[in-house]
């Protein structure tokens, strides 16, 4: 499915995104996921993540502000929806910023095994740095240093990384594509990134390329940054103008004014 | 007392509304809750809920994203709510869609005996049918098919039911309202069904009436939407316009713009 | 420094401020300090708080939504603070409101020994009553009547106290610094108190200075606010502007239209 089709399919199915996720964006990931066409469904108590994941079409694993029963929940969640068949992805937020977050984000990974990862750069090469002693961790990292990283992951897991930036990187194996669009604006805003990984869950509900939906979900953060950008005097009236902008993309937008470039 | 006795009463009076919600909408509802003249609190510690219903004029139970412990605080502050003749309203967020949340709403229903219970149309059916087997959960259910099963609940529980959709129901007993009002915005941003439940909050701190107060609740909600998407781009500039409109709802506006029928 | 030098200050280092807050103004706390240029990180596992607090500038304790696991939290991450030298500032919301969080200030005072304690009059009534049973808590306080309590709670705790309100009062040991600025709408939208300690973090991350700091924090928070009010119709676009504006504070501005003067 191109952009246009994938936007359409949410519009039109209106999936159920559950999402266990953290408490700063849990407001702002469910109303992007309204404001796209897709349905929000937050949940993270072990006694009913099964029943919520069993009933949804993706499964949204974000673990900005951690605790123990949480991390309990999001790994039954994670083995529901795989044996289900439902895509995970799963967002390491501050991943290398204590033990505590890369021992659980290597749990996660290893025990639920998402089928897209999103971060930063320096979040993708703390993660490529578990699998590979090679790499060192560079918190200055900028996205493209991270692609090496993203490549060396996604071989290993089987899976679609995504490290998002200026430029997106989408690497899925040996391919790897480019997203350009966005605003400098949406790193002065709390949980665009947890955002982005939410609208990801949305896109890989309704397409089972993973790459492309992938792909698809960034080319929508970009086009509404860019077109909130030009409405707002800061990052107060950004957040409210992204959250419009995601509600009007038109069907044709998401073509005309997309930046994509295939590297591989 | 008439919707404009009831918004001066709130704006005057102040009632301090305790509120035991979702992790999703707290900061949506403290601020309807503001915005219209009431003073929210939030406290869910087992440690403190009765401290705090005591010192507050009503009290709101939100189960939106539960978990054992909340259920539990939710139960102790109902309690001691009863005791004290504080009335209580209850939002069973999502019931029917897992086991546990249908054990829950059934046993907050049955230990804490809320005075007004507001809920969507599936969620009202979902409830009616714990109160009698002769009623299959219709997913996709409309306000007018689930006032039956309001009917019935408010009967069994002597309580007020309010089914909210493009048309709410405010159901006592016999008595069924209907109120016109509203924005079809309003089911594309998070937490608006929540905020209703919270309003409903500070119209019963300062109207003994249930069913009065709940009628002027969602009316106010409903002239608040109007105003809203009047100003409105989409569902990120709809959600700052609803505050205001709450806000600036003046007191002539609530008895000349609302749609309120009678049924019975 | 000066206003002008703390801002560019908190521009140029963008300062990682660890919050451990309450759920209700988690994301509002995190724009405003990206807004003003500073990196805010919300994390509260005991698990991870002394790693987290290790490779931050300063530390926000505010016990908005307390809970048994969170106080332990704040002690752990409080006493790492404390240990590695990084300034701690305190928001005992609510303290005299019940039982649990009044033992909870006094337990974090005692054990924390945070640098700053923000709070509104009452607040900081009832902390000062804690600490001298002559004086009676007055739920009506404002905030020239609770200056006296604060001037007490400084001199027994050697830090800096702000009592917030349509002036702001800081003071340390004899020094009581007033500023003016602000604006009647920032009561109407919750958490701009915990808004106000957030960006207190941010100040006291770039200058040594606690009392110089703090009133900087009071004065960004006061002139963004007045800027708001002009843009506003409600307290619904007053947030949104209120963060605009924070972004958009310019050099000169603060030193311009401050209202500030010291009276002892």
């Amino acid at each position: 499915m191109n952009n246009i089709n994938i936007l359409e399919e949410i519009r039109k199915q209106s999936p159920l995104v559950h999402n266990i996720t953290n408490y700063v964006v849990m407001n702002n990931t469910a109303n992007a996921l309204l404001s796209i066409g897709a349905s929000p469904v937050m949940a993270h108590s072990k006694d009913e993540v099964e029943d919520i994941v069993s009933i949804s079409s993706s499964l949204v694993i974000n673990m900005g502000t951690l605790s123990e029963k949480w991390i309990d929940s999001m790994i039954i969640a994670g083995k529901k929806a795989k044996l289900l068949g439902k895509p995970i992805v799963f967002d390491p937020v501050g991943v290398g910023a204590s033990k505590y977050r890369t021992e659980t984000a290597e749990k996660i990974i290893t025990e639920v095994k998402p089928d897209v990862i999103r971060g930063n750069a320096s979040e993708i090469m703390a993660l490529a740095q578990l699998s590979t002693i090679t790499k060192g961790v560079d918190s200055t990292a900028r996205s493209f240093e991270a692609v090496d990283g993203a490549l060396h992951l996604s071989k290993k897991l089987n899976n679609t990384i995504i490290v998002s930036g200026a430029v997106d990187y989408i690497v899925t194996k040996e391919k790897v594509t480019k997203v350009g669009n966005g605003s400098a604006l949406m790193s002065k805003v709390t949980g665009m990134g947890c955002t982005a990984t939410s609208i990801v869950g949305a896109c890989i509900a309704v397409d089972k390329d993973l790459h492309n939906a992938a792909v698809s979900a960034m080319v929508f953060m970009g086009l509404a940054g860019e077109k909130a950008e030009k409405m707002s005097d800061g990052p107060g009236s950004f957040q409210v103008k992204f959250l419009d902008a995601l509600h009007n993309l038109s069907a044709d937008d998401p073509e005309e004014k997309t930046k994509v470039n295939e590297e591989s």
